[in-house]
């Protein structure tokens, strides 16, 4: 690895000693190196000057093409090329949503606890966000129901609503079946846009993912945001959208994809390549063995050497474990004790819009192997024993 | 050529026996491809994973610090790192700087006429804009003084001004150096961010570009944006910003930054290989070369072929020849005509905010090889004499 500077290429820091399941990236070691070296090499001789020039502003057909076929496979509905807009990935999808969609100081719904730095591109705009509760099932209809109907008696309407309902950034839930129907009825009852993060689709470990929000809502309902970020590569930068095409011709229409044309082009030709090679599912099965196995070794690992009273759900996806400690524990307090003992995480009130629940923690398991995920559960349950 | 799809690729549409100077695109036969091939391949295997990973919010250090030595060069004045963000386009750019530095409503500055585009990116956020005009030295600063003037006495102050100062899209203008300084010091004293367009800086034909108007002004005056979409590639979709560092800190902190981790990391860490191999200086000296040559080729083409009463004046950069037509000829009407006789263009009432010169009308010379700008103009001069 060289580095001609001393400013950092990548994001993440690397503090010595210290297992970081703080940081929600993928291994390194994971990354495909080798297919981004074909495809680019590949895309370059076949378009030439075309994978280099003013892209359509909807994303290129190849991509467009492929993923409404991929989707016909992963989710209960394929999307016509009209609903797709392919986007420099799935934050800069919910950016644009808040640009064309919004204005400062509307009402806007948020799962809670949710991404934290989802909250903070919808803080950026600057909305009004409540927070919606949830449990073990995903968002609380009922509770929401209620909401609606006060926000509406005081004249009210909630302009979007932001949830995660498919292995979920933190908790690792799944919104169940019966919920996510609901959820889609009362979005349309009462015309609030459903943003549906949809990030972890392609990372479901045990079953197939439950289909998407926005295959289950009537049109115009859901726009729902993908990303080739955890199933491919972050760098990338290469999301998209699946909406109502009244919604992606609003979108399609802005000045930024008009005047970019497109929101990255050669990226977006990059990825079709990768994908319609068949790259793409090898990297797929790759990615679902190996963090399959993560989950498993953290899993073990918290069973073998978290303290009484410690309590957690292995996610059937994506990259979080959700931990919830006893009562009495403030993970937030416990954190420099933890990182002391060698181990890092995210404190679970971080996640929270309101009410944060102090006791709870998330570990991501995609950055380390098995073993040193073992290793940092048994910190942890040190830090836990010793600490508290 | 082979595309998988029927949906487009890239933006741009062919018309069949129409030379269309209205596309403000690079030729693809100027793209360079095997700088891009030689450069990805460079990267993935020098980097490897760390080019896939999320980025440095900021951008990869090694094309921030290219870019500081450059702007050495070419500008009057270095940035240092911190005053540095590396975006996803120009576009993105400025649509970032609205999201994060704007309220809906807030009024806005904007130089008329003035890139097009531009204007749906500040009307997608949607800011009240306010014309400033324009004359052949570029933004009349006595003016927009006493516009400013008027705005406080009626206890309002402009957010931002828009403008581009260095070979203007549409007009070509490069704003003279006094009204450069006197800008940057009355932007000063009323507390207005400007927002320099310098997306021509590398594409200076005659002599080097003008300082920016960023280099000239006290720190925290300007947000300057540039690009690589004209020096080297549309579809990369890059670009950079230099402004006072508590203003790009405030960029790097925002949730789609720090979320995204850099807005097109791969891309960027590709174009820093090619900066730093020398690709970089090789292709924008090609480019030179190739655009002088079309921008002489067709202002050649329009003397010769454009009836008496039509004035234009040649720029001395960037992509684009103004042109005003006898008072009487309105520019938008005669455009069916033109591309009956083979010929497109932009009217110029396209570009302004308010009071429009229908007499005006935008050629782009970028598109074209010299002949058929020369056919291109012969068509004009036809359709001019026959439509009018």
């Amino acid at each position: 690895m060289h580095h001609a500077s001393n400013l950092p290429v990548v994001q993440i820091v690397h503090r010595p000693g210290v297992l970081d399941l703080g940081w929600g990236h993928p291994d390194p070691a994971v990354l495909p190196v080798t297919v981004l070296q074909r495809a680019t090499a590949t895309v370059l001789a076949r378009y030439g000057a075309d994978a280099l020039a003013y892209g359509a502003e909807r994303g290129p057909g190849p991509l467009i093409e492929w993923l409404c076929t991929r989707l016909m496979d992963t989710d209960a509905r394929a999307p016509e090329p009209a609903d797709v807009v392919i986007t420099a990935g799935a934050s800069q999808a919910l950016d644009l949503l808040c640009s064309l969609c919004t204005t400062p100081g509307d009402p806007v719904l948020v799962e809670s606890p949710t991404y934290h730095l989802a909250v903070r591109i919808l803080r950026d705009h600057p909305l009004d966000l409540i927070a919606v509760p949830s449990d073990a099932d995903g968002i609380d209809v009922a509770a929401l129901e209620a909401l609606l109907a006060r926000m509406a008696r005081r004249g009210k309407r909630a302009r979007m609503l932001y949830f995660i309902p498919t292995h979920h950034n933190p908790t690792g839930v799944c919104m169940s079946l019966e919920r996510r129907k609901a959820l889609a009825a009362l979005a349309a009852q009462y015309g609030v846009l459903l943003v549906e993060d949809d990030v972890y689709r392609e990372l479901s470990y045990d079953a197939p993912a439950p289909p998407s929000v926005w295959s289950l809502a009537p049109p115009g309902t859901v726009a729902r945001i993908g990303s080739f970020s955890k199933s491919l590569a972050p760098g990338l930068r290469l999301g998209y959208l699946t909406a109502d095409a009244s919604l992606t011709r609003r979108l399609i229409g802005s000045g930024l994809l008009d005047s970019g044309g497109g929101l990255n082009p050669f990226v977006a030709l990059t990825v079709a390549e990768v994908c319609t090679s068949g790259d793409f599912d090898r990297t797929v099965a790759y990615l679902h063995a190996t963090y399959r196995e993560r989950r498993d070794a953290l899993a073990d690992g918290l069973r073998d050497y978290l303290p009484p009273g410690c309590r957690f759900t292995v996610p059937g996806g994506g990259f979080f474990q959700w931990v919830e400690l006893p009562a009495e524990i403030d993970a937030g307090a416990l954190l420099s004790c933890a990182e002391k003992t060698g181990v890092s995480y995210l404190p679970g009130s971080r996640f929270y819009l309101d009410a944060p629940r102090h006791n709870t923690l998330r570990l991501a398991f995609s950055l380390y192997p098995p073993h040193q995920l073992v290793e940092a559960a048994r910190r942890l349950g040190e830090a836990i024993t010793t600490g508290a």
